[in-house]
């Protein structure tokens, strides 16, 4: 009844662009529920924010529809989509941006049909004049087959996965957060998996050596009794996305260690103890 | 019935002043749906704020109220103003940030009336006292003529205007976004008019030479098979608000060339070819 | 009927964290409007949200909601609250950040009750398990003591008190604002009290004497007249917030004057003067 729109781009805050999108909707959808995810996305970095709606679109209600705008392909060739997957709309370009929706189930359309288009089609903003006028027009019940043909092979990225050597997860950092936390691409599925029920973890990253999980962030990893992290020093932990996280206590971890996204963590099963 | 208002201001986010604003807004027009144009204009820019303006209010619905706040002169003489233009309402210091919608046929007024201001005015946040209360009584449907006084005298900018000289058109930066990209204050249509039909423009700026426009940020400037733009050299094209635009292709046009707005730019049409 | 709810954290706008908070609000509370407060406080800064705090939840209709999450010992023993004051509901946790708000009069309850929370509960993102699903179903109307149980002990914050030394004033900067303009902890009133009805305060801070205060940013502090503030040079004024503020005209004090939050400040009545 009041649908809710997300918006996620590269657009920054800065300049009007976010602002105008909102305009558009709003005079298609004028009872459309606005949410901002982020528009600090890297410019053109389209697997972060592939990330960004892995982690946050099933937080929304069903039905609620997704835009997003990283495009660096604007004006060529590449084809607007819109995409029903999960109970959940997506509208965003045909770049892998929304790889993590693109399951078997996934319905995937393309948006041809003008006349849901502003009227004047820029050829360098089409996330005022094609994303946010079709995802207004969802939102007001729209079917996705009203606004363009049924497709079958939309683009997907190559998400870099853990690979197992031997005894050792090779993993890698595939997020930095505002905090300096970095988030790996190993889940705690594969980490349970892979270690035995009462074996702890040793990180390798940055070359330092982590020994053990932490509960949280106010507490280390040596010890069960959960006395408080040294500050200062790199610890590990299972984040809120369910991933292996490496941060230092009431610090910038990605600073001090100077690390990056795409950089190696390994795990290993602590030998030491059972 | 759910009126829109905008706000634009150069108070940042960091501070909790947008916050307080809005909840002085909510306390008077409950229903009110309030949309962020940005908060990130450079401190005191007013020629910044009337460009973004310019470029946003249109795509919002008839009715709406934009209220902007970059009010170098707070607690000064300068008068607080509300504008009916264009359908659209405008709340905003008298310093010539409205000026791109103070036409002829727009009613200005001062606002004077302090029963729709907030009970207790400082002389530093007239946003919070005056600009926000005024904007959310508009919203509830207020007329202008309630608020104050009718002017005829509003404050305009002197906006930079292209001049031509013989063959080339003498033009500037007036626009860097988050990408880099540089507007120009050379409008597509004086572009058409000053070109023969079948004349391509020759741009020069930063000491760069550009031949040609591309038709976007992925394709290149020499030919019309559209092929792809060179990486790291600068490109032109005609951007979304139907300007000439400077870019460097998934780079910083800004950065690479070192340009600031109110850099000079010329076009003259390539004499090379008919 | 439309509640509102608040929004005031350190998780930057740049990760997708405040964008999945309004999504899990949304699923409880569909028609709860939500507003932006900031979410860039310094990191792990709870001072500094308390002062945001003071300076904005009143401005909001009775009934709002307010939630607050700095929270460096989130997973920890710190427990989450949810607090009734001057007709406005607070969740937040338990670290001094409420401490604005908790007079004798404030009723404080900690959130214990499981099912208002999601269904699986991180160690390190409450704002999201905790905090927004109890805020939201506050915003339903949900008794604060079926959340949890009542408390009298909530954890309040040292805040630094100006000091009377013989004539003089001796207080310290607490905020500095996006302009970098700096406000002090000495109020309007203890200004007032201080100082005879017609004796100008002189202030010293970072090495610079100030004489009177200004009536606002465009204008001095010499003299009546109410001509300009000097640009470039220290000038002194109560601001919005009803508190001694350092500014330079149209310049960034906190720059300028090379100070920070915690530096010094006097106040000494002009003794040359009656």
């Amino acid at each position: 009844m009041r649908p809710i729109i997300t918006l996620t781009t590269d657009f920054g805050l800065d300049d009007p662009f976010v602002g105008i999108m909102k305009g558009v909707i709003l005079k298609i959808a004028p009872e459309a529920r606005l949410i901002d995810i982020t528009h600090n996305i890297e410019p053109q970095n389209i697997a972060q924010a592939a990330l960004v709606l892995e982690s946050s679109y099933s937080y929304f209600p069903q039905g609620t529809v997704h835009m997003l705008v990283v495009d660096p392909g604007v004006g060529g060739n590449r084809r607007p989509l819109a995409v029903n997957s999960r109970g959940h709309y997506f509208v965003a370009p045909d770049n892998g941006i929304l790889s993590p929706v693109l399951d078997k189930e996934a319905q995937c359309f393309e948006l041809t049909e003008k006349k849901f288009f502003l009227e004047s089609i820029s050829n360098t903003f089409h996330g005022r004049d094609v994303f946010a006028p079709s995802a207004a027009w969802i939102a007001q019940g729209k079917d996705l087959s009203d606004l363009g043909g049924k497709i079958s092979d939309p683009q997907t990225l190559d998400v870099p996965q853990p690979i197992i050597e031997g005894k050792t997860i090779r993993g890698q950092i595939i997020y930095i957060d505002r905090f300096g936390n970095l988030t790996t691409n190993i889940g705690v599925d594969l980490l349970q998996k892979h270690l035995g029920p009462n074996q702890k973890p040793v990180v390798h990253i940055g070359g330092k050596k982590i020994t053990g999980l932490c509960a949280s962030y106010s507490e280390n990893s040596e010890n069960s009794e959960n006395s408080e992290a040294p500050e200062g020093q790199a610890s590990a932990l299972v984040n809120s996305w369910n991933r292996l996280e490496i941060f230092i206590r009431e610090d910038n971890a990605a600073e001090k260690l100077r690390l990056r996204v795409g950089d190696a963590v390994s795990v290993d099963a602590d030998e030491s103890k059972p």
